[in-house]
């Protein structure tokens, strides 16, 4: 058996996975992030007591027990090196939790988490080298090589969101000018949007932003039915992501690039455009790549991608 | 005993090396391009007999034979995918070797094995994890991650010389436009102040390129004495080379980055710059990254890496 939890800035949600990957039982709890880290590690320790006890499983049965961080995670020292969701700095994580809970903990950043769920039992279960990303509020990544989570030397390895592949009109969170998540993430792709409807452009969601506050799924609908500007923001965010994944094609050549998170929801109507980029972005048009498809799993991925960073070690 | 081969566009030049990765002899043949593959391949089988046969050594204690190609070679496949300098494209080159000679043979990208080299016996040695650029005509690069030699799933991975990081004012041999060879090559530093000398731009080069053909060291030299063309261009390639490690670092997180190439024959001056600006990119500014030193090794590196490939192992 094994433990998931998904530390989110809302809510730590919780669950017990068997050595196939199934959630069988799962708990969550408020995080009330402005409380002090110690208070939220007890709790977490509290839940993860709360679900030995109602799995009905022996303590000794439990194998690990893995956290997902919406921040940067260093497994080797065992600290969140930086989190502003919970405005955690160098908190040691895995030594309390172990000190108390006498199980081995493994912690990880969600992305990556979500890429070891997709690794273990979701469309990433055939290959040995995947980059998945997530393009919600930014961009997230979790890199598999060689079957294992890659994070690099200081745990800074696979912010993929954070690489530079042009210009743009506003800066990124982290200060530089061009991040990949500042072109292709849910954020990115209404602050475009806006700028041309502030700006006056003829749009369908003109309209539609009288009565409603403009979100993805507008901008996607909008250029589903044709409506010049929304297609012309789609098909902003594509081109940077294609020269993203394709950069990724040749950085690390993976087996698979599978696409997640809210953006992704426009399905195959953004899939096919981004198949169709990356391929004219090729830079060895002879040479296979990996190939593009949507991710998977869904919310429980959080959980489930935890609990298996135990079992494909970071 | 190790045998590595250099394989380039106009010389093959082999060497034996110990376990220490000490260089004990080395022999060399003209490459002839223009002849067929099989050719090329024999000729490599008769110099790896002429070593051997001059070593003193039997052929029972050589353990491997590494081949370092400029282009693109998949050491799972044992084909050379793509060499444009040996007009090659899906060649088989291992099979034949071992065939041959009956010991096993490595092949790799020739700046991966630079890097091998690197982290066998120069700069890298002390690190397991290290990303070593060469800055010549183009980019190049050699990954190691976990004490291994990265190539990625299709061997196209660590192309790294073809991470868009920007807009050029000419585009890639690629096909793309903003690839990091055309910002960070000697070649693009030569590109972009040719540009700007036939636009009439005052500078001290105006001066020297009548009678002499412009290149990177003439370029440097400028720079050093205050040239503000020449400043400027330097200060442009340190830009873009700067966006590209920071990207690495957001992308792989090396404990070291290692520059070699002509490029880096500037020396302090460059590797100053280059710090200070990766410094000013860091998208984690608290949190530690790869530090950036320049490359060691020196000619013989092609040999020693290749030779190295069959000790670390692809």
């Amino acid at each position: 058996m094994y433990i998931g939890i998904d530390l989110g800035g809302t809510n730590i949600a919780a669950g017990v996975i068997n050595s196939e990957g199934k959630l069988l039982i799962t708990d969550s709890i408020p995080t009330r992030n402005e409380r002090d880290s110690k208070e939220i590690i007890n709790d977490m320790i509290q839940l993860v007591e709360t679900l030995i006890r109602n799995s009905g499983f022996k303590r000794t049965e439990f194998k690990a027990i893995g956290i997902g961080i919406p921040g940067i995670a260093d497994d080797n020292t065992g600290n969140v090196v930086y989190c502003v969701n919970l405005n955690w700095e160098n908190i040691s994580l895995k030594e309390p939790m172990e000190t108390s809970l006498q199980i081995p903990v493994f912690i990880g950043n969600d992305a990556t988490v979500a890429g070891v769920a997709e690794y273990g039992i979701g469309k990433m279960k055939n290959y040995k080298n995947g980059i998945f990303l997530t393009l919600g509020t930014g961009v997230g990544s979790g890199v598999i090589i060689d079957g294992k989570a890659f994070t690099g030397s200081h745990g800074i390895g696979t912010e993929i969101g954070h690489m530079v592949v042009g210009d743009n009109f506003y800066d990124c969170n982290c200060g530089r000018n061009g991040c990949l998540e500042t072109f292709a993430s849910a954020t990115a792709l209404i602050k475009y949007t806006e700028k041309e409807l502030n700006a006056g452009r003829k749009s369908t969601l003109q309209e539609s932003i009288k009565t409603s506050k403009l979100d993805a799924r507008m901008i996607f609908d909008a250029a589903k039915n044709g409506d010049e500007l929304a297609l012309e923001s789609v098909d902003r965010l594509v081109k940077y992501l294609a020269i993203g994944i394709s950069n990724l094609i040749n950085i690390i050549d993976p087996e698979i690039f599978l696409l997640g998170g809210g953006v992704s929801k426009a399905g195959d109507f953004l899939l096919d455009k981004i198949r169709l980029e990356v391929e004219n972005n090729k830079s060895f048009r002879k040479i296979d790549s990996g190939i593009i498809q949507l991710a998977e799993l869904e919310n429980d991925a959080g959980i489930i991608g935890a609990a298996m960073l135990g079992k494909i070690s970071l």
